[in-house]
C-alpha cells in the first residue's frame, strides 16, 4: 500500500483561482460584479476573460512569480478583478489601505519591493507623496491608474503623477487566451497583507494558494453560503482581502455589489436595489447601519468580526432584521478560525442573553484544526471555566506562511506548533472561547488583570453611549487604572462623568470601575473601523497619573 | 519571499477525522446516529468517544498504519462508526459488499491482507464460507461480530464461526482518552474500496486522507448541505463509502438515520418519523420509492448518481415532492466530480424538458479541477456540440492514489495527466457533459456506435416498462445488434415483443431499434442497484447470433 504515491492527475496545487474558471463555465451569463446602483454588470464569463487579459498584460511587463503587485483602491470592480488577475500572472497581490499616510505607504512599497502599483483615482495625491519619499535609488514601480468616470470623475490634471498606463488599457491589450501561470506548489505565496496595526508597526503577512483555498471553502461551509448570493461590499477588500469573500463569491457564482464609499443611507438603498443577501462588517459598521433605526425590506445575513461586538449592538442589529453571524480571525489566518455556532436551544432565551452568547467568538471552524487558550508561560490549556484567562493560540491549514523578511517575528509568533495571537481569552464550559482582550489592551491594576472588553461591554449598555474604549491610565499607587473614552449618541441627554462612573459602580466590581471618563465627539479609528487604542492610551498618559485613594 | 516554507502550525495533514472531533465539541449533545424508528440515539460526544475506544482496541491488537481492517455489514450504527474508528487507529478501512458471494469475499480478504474483519450477524454464513476458501497457509483475520438484537435477533449458535470478540466488547474495553493515530502525511492511505464491477473483475481503489477531506468539503459546498440535516441511509456505506456522507454528516453535525434494509414503505415511514431532509440513491432507488406514488409530507433532497437517470424516473420522483440532485462520480473519485448545476432560467420549461436537462451529468464540482471529454486516441477535447462522443477523463484532488497491488492497472487508467474513466460522453454547447455509455456497453453495429443509454431512455418512456437494459447480441451480419431486457410494472397490460419493437420504431432511428426484446421478472443487479450488463450480455450471447436481413 505504501507504494501508492501522488501522481499528476490527483496532485495539482490547491488554489482558489480555479473557482473563477468554473464560474465562467457554470455561471457564465450571470452577473459577477455590479458597481453602484445603475451601472451595467459584468458577467462571470466577462470577469474571467478580463482577469486573463490583465494577467497576460502583467506577464508581458515581466511581472510573475516572486514579484509583488500592489493596489491602493476602495471596493471598485478593478479591486475585485485584481484578486484573481495578479495571482494568475504568478505574482503576489498586496492590497494597501487607502487611508494610510504617505509615509507608511512608502514604507510598504519599499518593504514589499512592489513591481507595479495600481492606484485608484482618489488616491493619486497620496501615492504621489508616498513616491516622493522613496529613496532616489529605489526603482519606481509601474504606475497604473484605475479611473472611475462614474464614481469619481475628476480632471486628469488634478494631481500630477506619471502613470505608465490605465487599468482599462492594460485589460484591453491583454490576451484572453492567456495560459495563466499556475503555482508550482500549493505553498507558493499568493497574498501579502500588511496588518493594519492597532498597536504595532506594520508586518507583512504572507499567505499561500493552499491557505487561501482552505479558508475559502471553510467560509462557504461555515456560513452556509448558498449558490448565487448577492454580496454587498461593505468590508474593504484591502482589509485581509475582505475575509476572502472575493474567492468565495466566485466559487458560488454570486453577485459582487461594489461600492466606493458608504453610509447607512447608501447601504439601505443598495440592499433594496440589488436585493442583497449577505454582507460583512466590523462591529462599527453594525453600529452605523443601526443608527437609522430602519427595518430591512428582507432578511440580510451580516457577518461581523474584528473586535468583540458589544451585546447591545448585536441586539439592535438583529431587531432590524439582520441575521448576525459572529466570527473570529486575524490577518495572519486569512479569515475566520472560530465562529459562534448558534444552537437552537438558545432561541428561547431573552434577547440580551442571546446577544451575550453570540458575542462570544465560539468554536473552531470546520476546516481549521485547533483554537486553544493556553497559559502563555507553560503552554498548558486553561480550565474550561469561562474565567481563567490565557493566550489564544491557533493551529491549522490557513495560518500564514510567515511575516515577509522577518524570520524573528515569524519564529516569535509561530512556536510550539502554534501561532500565538496575542489575544487574551477564556474557554467557557461549553467549549466556546471568548476574547477578553488584546494582550496589549489588558489593564493591570494593583496586580489585577482588568479586561477592557468587559468594561466596554457594560458601558455600551448605557442608553446615551455610542462608542466606548477603555484603556490604561498610569496611576501612582495602582500602576494603572481604567480610563474610559466615550462618544455619545446625538439627541440624547449627555451624562456627566460622575453619572457615568455611578452607572459603572452599579454594574461592575469596584476595582473595575473606570476612574476617569473622557467624552469625545469621535473616537480615533483605523481605516477598517477598529478603535485605535494606542492613541487613546497616549491621550490617557497625557492626562497625567491619576491619584486614587486606596480602596 | 521564497524563504517562507510550511511549518508545524499550518501544515498538518488534511483529514476528515477532525470533523468528528469538532462535532463532539460543537454538537456534543445533539443526536449523531439513530437506528430504526424507536431506538435511542447516540449523541456526537458519545460517537466520538466510542470511535476513540474502538480505535484504541484496534491499536492494542497491533492494528495500525499500513494494515487493512475490513467490514461486511449493512448500514447499521457500527458501520458508521468504523468510518472514523479504523482510520483513527491508523489502519485503512475496507468495506465489503454484503451481497457478494463467498468466493469473491475470500478473494478480497486475500488481496487486501485484512488483519481484522468486522462481520454483521446477517453475514456470518457468508463469512464462514469465504474463510473456508482461504488457503490454509493464510493467517485468519481477527473476527469481530457485530450483533444486532433489535434489527436481527438470532440464536448465537445459528452459524458456527469462531469470533475473537464482539463489536461492543471491543468498544467497551477501549480507552476513551486514546490519542488517535494521525496520518504522517495527508497522502497516507485511508480507504480501500473494491469496485463493484458491473463488467470487470474487482479492483482495489485506494484513497488517502487528503482526497477524502477534499471530496467531503466539495460535497458540502456543492449540495448546499445545511447544518444538522437529517440523513437517511438508503445508499449503502459499502458502496464507495456512501459517497463520503459519513464524514460530511460529522462536519455539519447531522443525524444519521441507519437502516438494515428498506423498501418504499419503510422509507416513507422513516421520512415521516425522523423528518428526514436528505438521502441518496441510485436511479433504481428513485424507481422504488416512486412506485408507491405517495407524496412526501415535506420536501426531501435526494441525490442520485451511479447511472444516468432516465428522464421519466426524474419526472416521477420530483412530482412526489423530492428535490432531485444529479451527480457523477466513480469509486475511483471517492464522490462526485460533476453535478448538474440547476439554472433558474430552466424552471420555465415543461417537466419533460427539465428532466432531460437534469439527466445530464453536468459540470465539474467546485473543488475538482477538470472533467473533459476527449478523443481516446488523440487526447484532444471533443467539440462542445452535444454530439461528438469521446471518453470522459478527470483531473483533480480527490482522484484515487491508485489500484492496490496493480501498478499496471493504475498506469493504464492514470496517464497524460488524467484518469481515464471508460465512460463515453458528449459535451453540450453549454459545457454540460452527458454520459452516453460505458465504453464496454457501447453496441457496435455495422461500424456504427450505438448508445445503449439512448435506447434505454426511450424504452423507459413506455408506460408498462419498469426497468430496461440494452446490450449487444452477436449478429452474423452486423457484428452486434441491440437486445433489450425488460421488466414490467405490475398491474399493467403486458406488451408483446412485437409491440415493444413497434414502439421503438416510432421513436428511434431504424438502425437503433432493438431486434430482440426479452422480458424478465427482475433484471440482475449489483448490490448497489446497478444492472449487471455483463450477465445480460452473456444471456444475449446464449440466444445465439441473430439473423437480420439487410436494411
Amino acid at each position: 500500500m505504501q507504494d501508492l504515491k501522488p501522481s499528476t492527475p490527483n496532485s495539482s496545487p490547491l488554489t482558489p483561482i480555479l473557482f473563477l474558471e468554473r464560474a465562467s463555465l457554470v455561471y457564465g451569463d450571470s452577473p459577477s460584479v455590479v458597481y453602484g446602483e445603475d451601472s451595467p454588470a459584468f458577467t462571470w464569463s466577462q470577469t474571467h476573460l478580463r482577469c486573463l487579459q490583465l494577467a497576460s498584460s502583467l506577464s508581458s511587463l515581466g511581472i510573475g512569480p516572486g514579484h509583488v503587485a500592489s493596489v491602493i483602491a476602495p471596493n471598485v470592480p478593478a479591486m475585485y478583478e485584481l484578486h484573481f488577475a495578479v495571482p494568475m500572472s504568478g505574482a503576489v497581490l498586496n492590497c494597501i489601505n487607502t487611508r494610510l499616510d504617505a509615509r507608511t505607504v512608502s514604507v510598504l512599497l519599499l518593504h514589499s519591493e512592489s513591481r507595479i502599483l495600481f492606484v485608484d483615482v482618489q488616491s493619486k495625491g497620496l501615492v504621489r507623496d508616498a513616491l516622493s519619499l522613496l529613496p532616489s535609488s529605489h526603482p519606481c514601480p509601474f504606475l497604473v491608474l484605475i479611473e472611475d468616470e462614474v464614481g469619481y470623475p475628476s480632471p486628469a490634471s488634478a494631481v500630477d503623477v506619471d502613470f505608465y498606463s490605465t487599468y482599462e488599457c492594460l485589460v484591453a491589450r491583454g490576451d484572453p487566451e492567456f495560459e495563466w501561470i499556475r503555482p508550482s506548489s500549493e505553498w507558493d505565496p499568493m497574498i501579502l497583507n500588511y496588518t493594519s496595526g492597532t498597536t504595532s508597526s506594520p508586518k507583512g503577512v504572507v499567505h499561500c494558494h493552499r491557505g487561501i483555498f482552505l479558508v475559502t471553502v471553510n467560509l462557504l461551509i461555515d456560513w452556509d453560503i448558498p449558490k448565487q448570493p448577492v454580496y454587498l461590499w461593505t468590508l474593504p477588500m484591502f482589509h485581509a482581502n475582505g475575509w476572502c469573500f472575493p474567492w468565495a463569491m466566485a466559487a458560488v457564482g454570486g453577485v459582487n455589489v461594489c461600492i466606493r464609499k458608504f453610509d447607512a443611507d447608501i447601504i439601505h438603498r443598495l440592499i433594496n436595489a440589488h436585493r442583497v443577501t449577505h454582507m460583512c462588517g466590523a462591529p462599527v459598521v453594525l453600529n452605523m447601519i443601526t443608527s437609522l433605526q430602519k427595518p430591512l425590506p428582507h432578511p440580510v445575513h451580516i457577518i461581523t468580526s474584528g473586535a468583540p461586538p458589544p451585546a447591545a449592538v448585536l441586539c439592535r442589529t438583529e431587531s432590524l432584521g439582520f441575521i448576525v453571524g459572529h466570527g473570529y480571525g486575524l490577518t495572519e489566518t486569512a479569515g475566520h478560525v472560530a465562529l459562534c455556532v448558534w444552537k437552537g436551544k438558545w432561541n428561547v432565551f431573552p434577547a440580551s442573553e442571546r446577544a451575550r452568547l453570540k458575542a462570544r467568538q465560539g468554536v473552531r471552524t470546520t476546516c481549521f484544526e485547533k483554537v486553544e487558550v493556553v497559559d502563555p508561560n507553560t503552554g498548558i490549556s486553561v480550565k474550561h471555566d469561562g474565567k481563567t484567562q490565557g493566550e489564544i493560540v491557533l493551529h491549522g491549514g490557513h495560518l500564514m506562511l510567515g511575516y515577509l523578511k522577518d524570520p524573528e517575528g515569524t519564529a516569535r509568533s509561530m512556536k510550539n506548533g502554534y501561532f500565538y495571537t496575542g489575544d487574551v481569552g477564556v474557554i467557557h464550559p461549553d467549549g466556546y472561547i471568548e476574547i477578553k482582550d488584546r494582550s496589549k489592551d489588558v489593564i493591570i491594576s494593583g496586580g489585577e488583570n482588568l479586561s477592557s472588553v468587559e468594561m466596554e461591554t457594560i458601558l455600551y449598555g448605557h442608553p446615551a453611549v455610542k462608542e466606548v474604549a477603555v484603556v490604561a491610565r498610569p496611576d501612582e499607587y495602582w500602576g494603572e487604572m481604567p480610563c474610559a473614552f466615550v462618544s455619545l449618541k446625538e439627541g440624547q441627554k449627555a451624562p456627566t462623568e460622575k453619572e457615568m462612573i455611578e452607572y459603572c459602580r452599579e454594574r461592575m466590581p469596584r476595582y473595575m470601575v473606570p476612574k476617569t471618563v473622557v467624552f469625545r465627539d469621535e473616537l480615533p479609528k483605523t481605516s477598517t473601523g477598529k478603535i485605535q487604542k494606542f492613541i487613546l492610551r497616549e491621550l490617557a498618559k497625557q492626562l497625567g497619573p491619576s491619584r486614587v485613594s486606596r480602596m
